[in-house]
């Protein structure tokens, strides 16, 4: 491969970090990674696993060199059952095209992140990604009921499957997932589905302060279970606007919850809108528009799913991935915002409000790069220490990967970072799968 | 203690298994945990945990003698917050007690193991615990969102918490849940709970072969949920109206389905009752009868919960715990059946059917002492390769223990025992934490 061919694998979508591997490989068929680790561990190389490069924390970054163990080119759909409510894939499968395959069959896959038309299953899996659904349906490692996996030797291990239920031996299906490619390579899936909600419909409300929008969300929840609730405060809107050419929804509204609610019987989701429609009006909604038609649905949806990118485009940026306790975002919001006005600098808050997931954008704007790199660290370790102090996560879903494991330290303590070394020693004693990842340096 | 209160602590549930602990701890506070491991540590003295002794594979049963810790005095609810909607708890709390509180809260907690009444969260998480409503619901590690937990050497870790969303570091909450004491000893919950459904409906379907039973079971699913779906043949349910003393409920039926649905309005349970029914008629159900009160609804769930004790009750008795892809319900009964048949003994089967976890009951019958003693090893075996080989696992609630130990290689390779193994070593180096656990002799 040259040069320029094995730049395409030295970055991701994780801020304008480059990582030239040694090499890279891709294979058609997953049944040759347990050859390819056995090799690279006779070696001592270090291998790096990669879906489709969306990540957003440097996750699939070689930042050792070594391999890149491209998996999108193992894209089969092994299987979708009905009878057993699952479906079968390999790991470069792109998550889009799995949900468009398993509503085929009326079935549905509910974890969504922002990239689901190009990121992987795999990718999803080494991640633990969610997603707008995830308020109501929870993240990927919900739907993972079995693997495959290569450890760094080159055994190959399967656990769980297509049963509901077995609790013999421990579960690594779930202790691999979200593992970010630390402790072996998934090869296999076996993915939960459940029945796809044939109602759906989605609100828009907007608030007269950042404050009330947020206090929106923790509304709607006394009483209603949305499959989705997000909060954009103004700037975000208008980001996303500006970067879709389209008018601001509701001017002069500092923020706008997008919520949709489903089901399988219309006068259920009606009941929903309802009450969640009451309940937003109760918390100083100045407007609640319902999208009435699929094509107000998906407008709605696209100013939601235009604003990672859109934000990105006006300046500079870092974006976290708070999680917090959901009666905690009030809290976390406008604690961000303070830190903020503190630093001289300037946030742009959106995401999983209703999850109490909330992506934080920390802008540049006109402020040089000397003072930009000298101010970010602190500030981000303090957004950090807030986050942590409310009962939250440095990462709701983006992980930890190469550019937050700085952090982990702030949310673990010494016992709790022992055990995760203790476990990646055990099963990875040579440190060859993706190094430098998660652990801080 | 003298000898006669040891001996309370030397057994459970299981079969008539007997092991004297040197010493039992039961203290009030789960603080002390910590001081007492250290100490075990030190002494380098066996620690086996316990809640309410109420297991079915022999995990609180101290094979090595030592320590008994027993968790049942430490039973706290810390906090049920309806607005993140979690429960934190200590290990000693009784399910069904937890259940109580929580819906007064309009909150649902559902992992219901048989024994709720009687059982301990801590042993619901260190087994894994399911019961009737999984097949909606799912199993207890579906609920637990954080947890603190000791491990051999004394060092408290906290894990997760009231954050719905968290992927930094490795999912030790899962890991730690279903691994049977023998990593930590758990001494805090964090739980998820959901909506109330306010309304419920019972049916109760016979059917004139156990085939079309267990084919019933899978007509429901071709669009139902239903939130329990349990499946008694003939002999366990004539065992169970016996043991209530009580009319057999439909005379001469082969098998039963007891079938809920629940829901938030009168309406979706109606939808769905009628398609369930509708289902179980085409699958060629004899009767279908709706529990039209509180009452009936009551008595068929008593009906279902006598069996267990029931078959017990009628021959010395070995109960397996076969869990199996739905869509092989009707090969593994059946297959159990040739088994039995073959080898001259008679089984019960019933249990969660709806979501494919068996239980095999294995009855001794008028069989002598040491034909039984050695015809069993090997039908057992029979069942489970059985059960593998259609994608199963050798417990789907129960646990491996120290009962199930010899039969966990049916299940897993080299590869995957290599892989329980290193973690256990990585986090209970001198193998202090329930000894004689899981892992085959």
């Amino acid at each position: 491969m040259a040069e320029e061919e094995l730049a395409l694998f030295s970055h991701d979508e994780t801020e304008d970090l480059s990582f030239q591997p040694d090499v890279v490989v891709r294979p058609r068929d997953p049944a040759i990674v347990p050859e390819i680790l056995a090799l690279a561990h006779r070696l001592k190389v270090p291998v790096t696993p990669r879906g489709a490069g969306t990540g957003l924390s440097g996750g699939a970054l070689p930042v050792q060199g070594g391999i890149v163990l491209s998996l999108d080119r193992c894209d089969r759909i092994l299987d979708i059952n009905t009878e057993n409510m699952v479906a079968v894939v390999q790991p470069g499968v792109i998550t889009q095209v799995l949900q468009e395959k398993v509503e085929e069959a009326g079935l549905y896959y509910p974890p969504d992140p922002a990239s689901r038309g190009s990121c992987t299953i795999g990718g999803n899996l080494a991640e633990n990604a969610g997603g707008p659904h995830a308020v109501k349906y929870g993240v990927t490692s919900d739907y993972v009921m079995g693997l495959h996996a290569v450890l760094a030797d080159g055994t190959l291990i399967r656990c769980g499957g297509a049963r509901r239920k077995d609790v013999a031996g421990y579960d690594l299906t779930k202790l691999f997932v979200g593992s970010e490619g630390t402790l072996g390579i998934i090869t296999q899936a076996t993915l939960r589905l459940v029945p796809l909600p044939v109602e759906r419909a989605v609100l828009l409300a907007s608030f007269p302060t950042l404050r009330a929008g947020l206090e929106g969300v923790l509304a709607v929840f006394r009483g209603v279970t949305p499959s989705a609730c997000e909060l954009l405060e103004r700037d975000a809107v208008e980001a996303a606007a500006s970067h879709l050419r389209r008018p601001v929804p509701v001017p002069g509204a500092e923020a706008l919850i997008v919520m949709e609610v489903d089901g399988f019987t219309p006068e259920e989701v009606e009941r929903q809108m309802m009450a969640a429609g009451e309940r937003l009006e109760g918390a100083g909604a100045v407007e609640v528009r319902v999208a009435m038609t699929r094509r107000e649905r998906e407008e709605l949806w696209a100013l939601r799913a235009a604003t990672g990118e859109a934000v990105k485009a006006i300046s500079t940026y870092k974006e976290e991935d708070c999680s917090v306790p959901r009666s905690k975002i009030v809290e976390l919001v406008l604690g961000v915002k303070a830190i903020a006005r503190k630093a001289g600098i300037r946030t742009i808050c959106y995401g999983h409000a209703g999850d109490g997931n909330i992506h934080v954008n920390v802008l540049r704007m006109d402020m040089d790069e000397q003072k930009w790199q000298e101010h970010l660290p602190a500030v981000i370790e303090e957004i950090f220490e807030l986050t942590v102090s409310l009962g939250g996560s440095i990462t709701g879903e983006h992980g930890v990967g190469w550019t937050q494991r700085r952090y982990l330290p702030l949310q673990f303590g010494h016992a709790e970072m022992a055990a995760f070394r203790a476990i990646k020693d055990a099963l990875d004693p040579d440190g060859i799968l993706n190094p430098g990842k998660i652990f801080p340096g």
